[in-house]
């Protein structure tokens, strides 16, 4: 159980402003930075639950400190946007001592170090289970945002790293059987890597005509980026990029070897469209930023979203998440 | 039980962007919203969790919605600034059905037409016990901004409205007997009333040497507007602001009828300090807006929270929460 004064001590003497964007940071009844004028203020918010978004004994609290955040910058990163300041509400239950809130302490402050952010508010609470809901500000140029909407037929369809790495990574965690050589796999669910560099350059560049990161999965993702303009999607299905320790191991969780690929959630990779003429540029980028971007299908302007796959077997999402299997 | 989809659904058709400065509302990575350059943003979190801040059976989930956007809105108001949106994070329980997520959805809708904000993201995700987080973005002008620092030794200390109806409201609220005549306290709990117009005319006049409001006590408040300055406070027990129905119920609940005034929670009054020169002005703000503003004590160089009793006793509080007695 931790005292709400204390905790608050510890806090404060560990988070200080930095930048002098911040006016006022921790402490007071609300926290007031500055934004470069002409620039528009990006918002969103994210919550991890205890037992719904994580179970404590999978994961360290400096670790679950560092995710809640990292998943919460990659929704910036998504925008093109440049992530700045965070406030974070915690809820602790009987569950949490003093260690724990000086873990979830350091995982804070690492991750303010990682994604250059800062720590301006937040609020502390009892709770029945261990929660963390993170609010992300950042900024972005108006002309370079880069929506969820804004794909057009015949763009081409790009994805950052691998797929399905996080899903996988959670069953073996899950897996009560040790597992040799699965390391990246549960370093991906447990340490996600927010795409933010390659966002940002997407966006400098003008390249991407929309963009989202994957957090619950390709297929679904891939719907939110073009239900709102009534277009669809082609998907090739092998070309879903996929990394070696994945294939290793996928066999011995799933039948359907390429579902945490295309339906596994939390790998944060950008999935992005572009037009066609600037694959060139797109290499270039990759190569740059040293990340892989794999070209895995177009817009289409039929609306729906087509599993074409190179075996012949073809499987059309006729509406979210319902997956129909043409033979 | 709440179905994720369908709940996103009739919320972005029931909350739309209106105003110009919401370029990019819910349903996107990231809100996109524009400041008033040369103002600051300012932020600031607050939580509301099942059985810990509220109970299911006290409040509808219209009241609760407001509450929540209501306690977080009063922050921006305390530092004289002018709230502007709003994201809300809701965790669901099994608990909660398609017609409590309605009402949820109502109060939020006229909460946001009650403090002119607007929704522009939020976050959705199961969870053992019902909670609501509400970050509220809002903006002020630097040299207009109050902070909880900045008294003065010799400023007059004073308290808009009344202080302990929540406190007993709640009481009442518990007490299985039901009261007539005790809505003005039930109804102060259930439906606080954040103070913006006055807190914002404190501002513009800069009048308000510092400022918070009252959500954990007036003593602990006292403390936080004096603490981070070393100096203290004199409080004239008897001048704490005490409504007609308070004093009627008090002491069928409380021995020390003080207590709930001093230390009860969740008036969500202002609490600020002034210059001794400006008692006129302070007097005609709270003619023009209707709102009742008490001098209940001064601003003191020792750094200690003295309660001045006209009966004679004197109750000095040398730290936080604890109340010693002289005499």
């Amino acid at each position: 159980m931790i005292d709400e004064l204390s905790a608050l001590r510890s806090i404060e003497e560990r988070f200080h402003k930095i930048s002098k964007d911040v006016e006022l940071g921790i402490g007071d009844d609300a926290a007031a930075v500055r934004f470069d004028s002409g620039k528009l203020v990006l918002s969103t918010t994210d919550t991890q639950v205890e037992d719904v978004h994580f179970v404590k004994s999978f994961i360290t609290p400096a670790q679950l400190a560092r995710k809640a955040v990292a998943v919460s910058v990659s929704d910036i990163g998504a925008m093109g946007g440049v992530p700045r300041f965070i406030l974070a509400s915690v809820g602790f239950s009987k569950g949490e001592d003093e260690g724990y809130l000086d873990g979830l302490i350091s995982g804070f402050l690492s991750s303010l170090e990682e994604f250059k952010v800062e720590l301006i508010g937040g609020n502390l609470s009892s709770s029945n289970k261990l929660f963390l809901d993170i609010t992300v500000l950042g900024e972005v140029e108006p002309d370079l945002m880069v929506r969820r909407a804004g794909a057009k037929p015949g763009d081409l369809l790009y994805v950052s790293g691998t797929l399905g790495d996080s899903a996988l990574g959670l069953k073996i965690l899950q897996d009560e059987e040790p597992k040799q050589g699965a390391e990246l796999l549960t370093n991906r669910h447990i340490n996600p890597l927010p795409r933010l560099a390659l966002g940002r350059e997407l966006a400098l560049e003008q390249l991407a005509t929309s963009m989202i990161d994957v957090s619950d999965g390709l297929l679904l993702d891939l719907e939110r980026i073009t239900v709102q303009q009534d277009i669809g999607a082609k998907l090739e299905l092998e070309k879903v990029p996929r990394s070696k320790e994945y294939n290793d191991f996928v066999e011995q969780y799933y039948e359907d070897i390429y579902k945490p690929a295309i339906s596994g959630g939390e790998d944060y990779e950008l999935l992005f469209t572009a037009d066609e003429s600037r694959k060139g540029e797109i290499q270039a980028i990759s190569e740059k930023l040293e990340i892989q971007i794999t070209e895995i299908g177009s817009i289409t302007e039929l609306a729906s979203l087509d599993v074409n796959s190179v075996s012949g077997e073809y499987k059309t999402i006729n509406e979210r998440g319902f997956v129909h299997f043409n033979n």
